[in-house]
């Protein structure tokens, strides 16, 4: 943890920060904080900048913020992935937070695990949960929108097509496609698959709701690391 | 596993390869292939192509292999990594053979734990076994080359500089830097440091080793996200 979140809702009349939970383990155990010493903060959504320690015990510590910096601006980037198992899911939104994307849809497709849907890591204080651990790693406040699309063909067909406009959209898919751009031109909408790939209809149907096919090389890359490796060469 | 690997002694007489471990298991119950079927393997170090399913009960697997296409080419990548916490490093070793790095360092630093050197993960077959899962992920035989550097000085002062001759040598680190360039010229050495940082004797020592720093962007990433996301950006 690189910077310490807390919500708005979390200040009392006096603007101080009372925390008691995980974060207050941190404090004290992993970064060995006490009364007196200063860190670094962060309000969700919000500025970042240092906390005095007011007071600290077992039970709790009070923390004066005192904000002055912006977080870091967003990357222009809506992801758009095939639902991965759970497992991995949390490591995606965690990674896709710290990078700073904007925006993030989970779709389904042929080859994501219809019980995938069903996972408790869908619940949107989870989903919040991961997304927080992955902006206090790289010292950001503004939380990524997550969307759920159930159904493949609805989101293609009728959401996608307004997602994409103004934007380079790209779909990273083995196979001979020319190599994926680097540096992106402005915004950019980037959609991948599940573990195994979208299959041939679901390629077409991307294609035509504006998407182009680019190919990531000879790899096949864990879903984790194809995010990222395309993020840092887009941007 | 996109890709079965098995090593040249793992052969019979007839060059047919059995198998009764992990990858027996996967065989069966994660793909569900049976006898008769084919499927993609590798031999570790050798050429890639299918086998066919010879025998099979609940014991064994016997293996036909046909090996026909050779692993895709290498990243010309020597990357130099501060040696991470345990738990990382496994998914570091699984990531770095997954992306096609030639060459990776585990160097110490100030910022890493003495007791990260006593890891079980640093023993010969475990390194071993965690890049072998990287490069089944992403098709490829060619195991990376692994070494150890427990001290920091000699390995900066005599090592360094000559890994490093030839190569566009670069130190990401967070700071005021130049941004990492897009698209490596030709062989590139990358050095990242551990959580928190190389420490400013340490930066100095790689500067002066030939070592260009280079910054990431305004956010703290995981060392395992800045190096997918350097890769992707690189190569």
């Amino acid at each position: 943890m690189n910077l310490l979140l807390f919500a708005a809702h979390e200040r009392n009349a006096e603007g101080l920060v009372r925390i008691e939970d995980g974060r207050l383990v941190h404090l004290r155990e992993i970064i060995g904080k006490g009364q007196g010493d200063s860190l670094r903060v962060g309000e969700i959504g919000g500025d970042m900048g240092e906390a005095e320690i007011v007071s600290m015990d077992e039970g709790h510590a009070l923390l004066r913020p005192h904000l002055h910096t912006p977080p870091p601006v967003k990357l222009p980037l809506t992801l758009v992935l095939a639902l991965p198992r759970p497992k991995m899911l949390r490591r995606i939104l965690r990674t896709v937070a710290e990078l700073g994307a904007a925006e993030l849809h989970l779709i389904n497709s042929y080859r994501v695990e219809k019980s995938y849907w069903q996972s408790p890591a869908l619940q949107e204080d989870v989903i919040r949960e991961y997304l927080l651990q992955g902006l206090a790693q790289s010292r950001d406040t503004r939380l990524p929108a997550v969307r759920c699309q159930r159904r493949f063909k609805p989101f293609v067909e009728d959401d996608l097509p307004l997602l994409a406009e103004g934007k380079q959209a790209l779909l990273a898919h083995p196979g001979q496609y020319p190599p994926c751009p680097r540096g992106a031109q402005g915004a950019t909408l980037l959609v991948i698959g599940p573990e195994g790939g979208f299959i041939p209809y679901e390629v077409e149907k991307l294609q035509t709701a504006g998407c182009e096919a680019v190919s990531l090389g000879p790899r096949i890359l864990r879903v984790e690391n194809a995010v990222s490796s395309l993020i840092g060469r887009l941007f």
